[in-house]
């Protein structure tokens, strides 16, 4: 049975001997406790600190992006970066289908529409080629902004997200968003250390943003970042994740409707020292690719996503691709593999099949419909080949 | 000179050696490093752990709230408290003018309006009596509901907040609220450890709501917290604050549009440890505005604001109080105490005052626009006392 195979390769890789293998779990062995117990002993836990500054100045310096700017999480990062990309209420913002909530629910918070287009094969991630097919026949450009001609709507943006840490095909992207003048947001929460030919993803579109959540390649508890070369926009996003204050040294004066979305120092301090081990993480979780990619090797059934041409993946996680043959497999490889301790889970629920976003407009989406169901993650923890 | 006069009470209690003094610091000398160190430990750092579920119930056991969730900070608690007292876009919500700009941020994000009312001397916090009297020359109430007769909009809810831990007079605003059909929600991100008649704030409204920025009573850093009697409110606050995902093993699926907004385990680790420690702080805080009081005995121009009769006050921020033939002298206070190193600052600007909120519908203000000119916050750390 193609199930049992599946979890005897796995245990053939992630040794027999353990209970339960999580899916992905952060690995703390660099200066996370000296930089957080700093923080306590200086009492320096919550929106100013020395660790925030840094982690901001260290995350710029490893992604080659000019600015970064530290917030509460990947949510947020997303939500003030469209609105810094000039999303407004009533806007259309194409989002992959296949996405985590938070793309979508971003741009909800800005009273604008997710608009859904589809994925490819290849990269995981949206198609190009498909969305100008797809704009061609609905879109219209007219002084200088795109228009959806069904709904009347402006579509504003594109958030192209690296799926799993492999990245988008951004230069068709790029030159598919400049022709019919929309602005690209990256949605690069999975992808810290992922490159497209040679540039960091989320470095690529006019801002890009990451993620620290618990499962992602580095970890500050909760938190997320706004990556962009643009200044102004820099200086922009800082002043209204900050409450939009003033600097004065007593005076309370905001200048627009701002947000409490500052990294707090304590979960920046994390973040450093997270971000000191990256490199070292990123070689572990590359060994880990090739291990499974040897074992999975005797199996025509299935393989386990590369990355893209000309790009480094930071293989955040491991990816199982059932052939379409097996499309009706998933459920049982997923109950066969968690039975057995061996965490896998599916990918997401396509966006346009949950309740809040039924309604929207999409494309059509035969390749994502398909990778919903052909998808299975697999551990993916930094600290597995250590085993 | 007033200024001078105050500058060296102030060095009477706080003592003359130190060369700076500031407004409000957290002190770690509890469980702190202990509870922090477990979470890096175990590696549960994020939206999953025991502390997190610890703090909230520790946080419902202080306050006798039946619910407490906790979130990234009190600015979302206020979001997400509003939009389950059932503010919709284009209502109106009654605030204080006199509060930090989060209390009307926190509507803004709902696209509702803020309508600003006035405080009075006794409280510092909003007046019933005023209230009362103005909805009776503007508001109407129909099959229920409230609306404002000028502007047409609803009505649909108050947020009393608590200033600098004086709790409003909460009988009469309930009394208020009840006869004019609007909902209740406090502010007490500054009121943890205060009680109105025995009852701790944030608990008499249909929900409250607390915060734990790096200046408050207690700190994670950022976070804060949402208070409710009600069960079923606070099983959706838990819900939407946690993406609004469905419980499954491995499938993701959401049934509404749910935020990021939960209260990762690393500083809810902190929040348990400050918890343990807030009956002494509190009890250095009301020693320490025991202090003040008498050393500004002396002086007929200025008094330290004291708790309301039959409340408990945790004294947050001491509060010194201007004659109103002081209104002149403020700036001139602030300039010689911080540069005698003595860190003070007044109230916020009035919120009707600042760009993004002149537009709003507001009360004649007499009372907030003098007490805008006439407070003075002084140094309040717990740890003052044991100079
Ligand atoms: C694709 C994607 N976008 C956005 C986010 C949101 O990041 P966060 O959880 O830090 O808010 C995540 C991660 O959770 C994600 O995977
Ligand atoms: C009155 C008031 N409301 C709301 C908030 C918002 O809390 P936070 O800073 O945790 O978002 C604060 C504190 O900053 C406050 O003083």
């Amino acid at each position: 049975m193609i199930k049992d195979e599946i979890v005897s390769i796995l245990k053939s890789v992630l040794g027999n001997g353990k209970e339960f293998i999580p899916l992905h779990e952060p690995v703390f062995n660099g200066n996370e406790w000296n930089y957080v117990k700093e923080c306590l002993d200086t009492t320096f836990v919550s929106s100013v600190g020395k660790f925030v500054d840094r982690f901001e100045k260290d995350l710029a310096e490893f992604t080659g992006a000019k600015h970064a700017v530290a917030v509460v999480n990947g949510t947020a990062a997303l939500q003030i970066a469209l609105k810094l990309a000039g999303v407004e209420e009533n806007d259309e913002v194409f989002i992959p289908s296949l996405t985590f909530i938070a793309t979508a629910n971003s741009v909800s918070y800005l009273k604008a529409h997710p608009h859904f287009i589809e994925n490819e094969e290849k990269t995981l991630g949206v198609s190009p080629t498909s969305l100008r097919e797809y704009l061609n026949s609905i879109a219209e450009v007219r002084s200088g902004q795109c228009f959806n001609k069904k709904t009347g709507n402006r579509i504003s943006a594109i958030v192209p997200m690296h799926t799993f840490g492999h990245p988008v095909a951004m230069d068709e992207l790029l030159a598919v968003a400049n022709d019919f003048h929309f602005k690209v947001v990256e949605d690069a929460a999975e992808s810290l250390g992922s490159y497209y030919f040679g540039k960091h993803t989320g470095t690529l579109g006019l801002l890009g943003t990451l993620s620290f959540n618990g499962n992602k390649t580095i970890t500050t508890g909760g938190g997320g970042a706004i990556l962009t070369n643009n200044k102004e926009l820099a200086i922009l996003a800082k002043h209204i994740t900050t409450t939009a204050k003033i600097p004065h040294p007593w005076e309370y004066t905001h200048d627009v409707i701002g947000y409490n979305y500052r990294l707090p120092n304590l979960n920046a301090a994390l973040g450093c020292a997270q971000l000191e081990k990256l490199p070292e993480l990123l070689e572990s979780k590359r060994k880990l690719f090739h291990l499974y990619e040897n074992a999975f090797s005797t199996m025509a059934e299935v393989k386990i996503q590369k990355e893209p041409n000309g790009c480094k993946s930071n293989y955040w996680l491991q990816t199982l691709v059932l052939k379409p043959s097996l499309v009706g497999e998933r459920d049982n490889i997923l109950s066969a593999t968690n039975s057995a301790g061996i965490m896998t889970r599916p990918a997401w629920t396509l966006l346009h099949k949950l309740k809040p976003y039924s309604h929207c407009s999409k494309m059509n989406l035969p390749v994502s419909e398909s990778l919903e169901m052909r998808l299975i993650n697999i551990p993916s923890s930094s600290n597995l080949i250590h085993a």
